[in-house]
């Protein structure tokens, strides 16, 4: 049974920011348009020219300081009724402005996604601070999703399973990739999610580009296709890969299928509270190895996902982070044979209190379509 | 008769790039995925935690520096044949890589939209290195259009013009703004744009929220209606703004609106070459104070649109930047009365050699829809 879902905490989530910060020595957090804003206080603005900036600052009232233009906008959001809206006017210097809300000196916290032009704008401004990506200061609060988020991030991982389950009801033979990827996103919104963000058609050749823009190449008869597409669904984001057959595959397609989906499958085993995200990368990437295909597994095994596509934590060599329960993140192990086929295979899945559980259902056998 | 298009030049571009570099005093333009990147070397990316970034050096050689899994979809753009492209691999440390590509210490142009995580990066290896907003180099560049690119950008506002003569036949009274908001999405779409970007449709009071987010409210005969949307079409961006009457307008709107309507014009009367920035805003913002109105116009008269929604010259107070044949902006006075109405029209100019030319032409007149 699905649990019902409850409105995100904002304030809460403001509270452990601030106690985030104090902990890690940082004395201002300003957050521009991002999901990091989206977390903490429920305000969805484009990144733009014009500065929109949230300070959060241990000990003192949240404040949002926005363009005078979208007060009105802001107000109506779900930061109206958390937080005090300050303004500043086009023909005015924001920065100027944001001076005076933030410390003289001290650590600040950018997120990670902030312009350029905004950071050099508060460094212009506050030459004696040290600036650290917020990631340093968010990530512990953002990578642990509670229940209502696992629930969002499920309900989009199952809107792209279906669409999964009928892009491979239908031809694929004689197509034009960019047409199955046309095809993807309508699926992908009409299974519901509000916007598709991806859809990687690698058919033949092209699956050896992990991240192949499709485009005309027509899909032959005999060839294998990697489907690698997601949208964000009530705020969440999904993200699976499948690679599939057009009609019988060739005796190397499915040995290296076989090879990635039994990497993804180790790796899966691997997940579970307290192990390293490396130990899950290792574990995908030593059953590629051994297999004689280290060379052609060309990426990290996986990435965080939840507001963001990407986020942390990040399932690669180097990052010795422990994982802990509540945690979100795609294992998907590839092998890419420049010049003949690539093979991909990805899942979303949570770390549980004694493991792990997949949030995408769809087979992960060599499935095969006309 | 339409004029045929050219290719995009790159190769003169980077050299064009270069040279201004010189000539400006910056020893590397870094450039992320961005319109800036588009720009000049056609490599149209998503900008992601992994670092991708175009260094642009004056006497050397231009690189293209990706992830290792996007270097085949680097290699098939127009990047391809254009310039080195060299890769880092996950479990590596893209900024180390990075650091022995550019100069010991100097002045780095960062690309405006550059992420934080990506300029601290930068900073942490290049601690001698001065950021400046590579804005300071490329704008000089970029809001100089030529004669392609300002067929393209007619071609999007010729686009958008057909979207709102569209959308004025149907009726409106009745209709959530979220769903006039959804057909002109697809309006825009099937008038010939890649993709609609925004769609802001401000009924009733939400007219005077100038980026307000259309939702469930009902449209209501006699009210007012501000429609503000536009998107991408081979690269380019339209926007255009009208406000339609749904039924008799009252006596307060029709003078609103014919204000707004003359302030808009002479503020497209003031652009020729020569002129300063600030004047044209003054000149619009000039009749809407002489009809008492000034406290209601409360953001700046135009932005900049080409590859960006958003990109030089702002047409704001303060903006001494004098105007060149070739730039090309928005002219979108407007005012706002809280709890009763807003009206803002919005052409997209092209700067003459004596003058400017409006890239939109649906009628500026108060449009009475059913």
């Amino acid at each position: 049974m699905m649990a019902p879902l409850m409105p995100h905490d904002h304030r809460s989530r403001l509270a452990q920011a601030a106690d985030e910060a104090r902990g890690a020595g940082v004395d201002a957090v300003v957050v521009a348009p991002s999901p990091d804003l989206v977390y903490l206080i429920g305000y969805d603005a484009l990144p733009l020219e014009r500065l929109t900036a949230l300070i959060v600052r241990p000990g003192t009232d949240p404040v949002l300081l926005v363009p005078k233009l979208e007060q009105p906008r802001a107000g109506d959001s779900a930061a109206g009724g958390l937080l005090e809206i300050a303004t500043w006017r086009d023909e005015g210097d924001a920065y100027q402005v944001i001076r005076h809300m933030l410390p003289r000196s001290g650590t600040f916290a950018v997120s990670d996604r902030m312009w350029a032009i905004h950071v050099l704008g508060l460094q212009a401004v506050a030459p004696e601070a040290k600036l650290v990506p917020a990631s340093q200061v968010l990530s512990r609060l953002r990578a642990r999703k509670d229940q209502g988020e696992i629930e969002l991030l499920a309900q989009a991982s199952r809107s792209a399973d279906q669409a999964f389950d009928r892009i491979v009801r239908e031809r694929l033979s004689g197509r034009q990739e960019r047409d199955v990827a046309r095809s993807l996103r309508e699926y992908l919104v009409e299974a519901g999610h509000d916007e598709a963000l991806f859809w990687i058609v690698g058919s033949g050749p092209n699956g050896a580009s992990p991240h192949h823009d499709p485009g005309d190449r027509e899909i032959g008869a005999g060839e294998s296709v990697v489907l690698d597409f997601g949208g964000r669904r009530a705020g969440y984001c999904s993200d699976i890969t499948r690679t599939v057959s057009v009609g019988e595959p060739s005796g190397e397609v499915r040995e290296v299928h076989d090879v990635v989906r039994r990497a993804q499958e180790a790796a899966f085993q691997a997940v579970k509270p307290g192990v390293a995200a490396e130990e899950v990368d290792g574990a995908a990437r030593r059953v590629i190895e051994q297999a004689g295909y280290g060379e052609s597994f060309i990426h990290r095994t996986g990435h965080g996902i939840g507001l963001e596509e990407h986020e942390p934590p990040y399932i690669v060599r180097g990052n010795a982070e422990p994982l802990e329960a509540g945690m979100t993140f795609s294992i998907e192990p590839g092998i890419y044979l420049q010049g003949c086929f690539g093979v991909r295979i990805e899942d979303i899945v949570a770390v549980t209190g004694d493991g792990a559980e997949r949030l995408n259902q769809a087979s992960r056998d060599l499935t095969i379509v006309a």
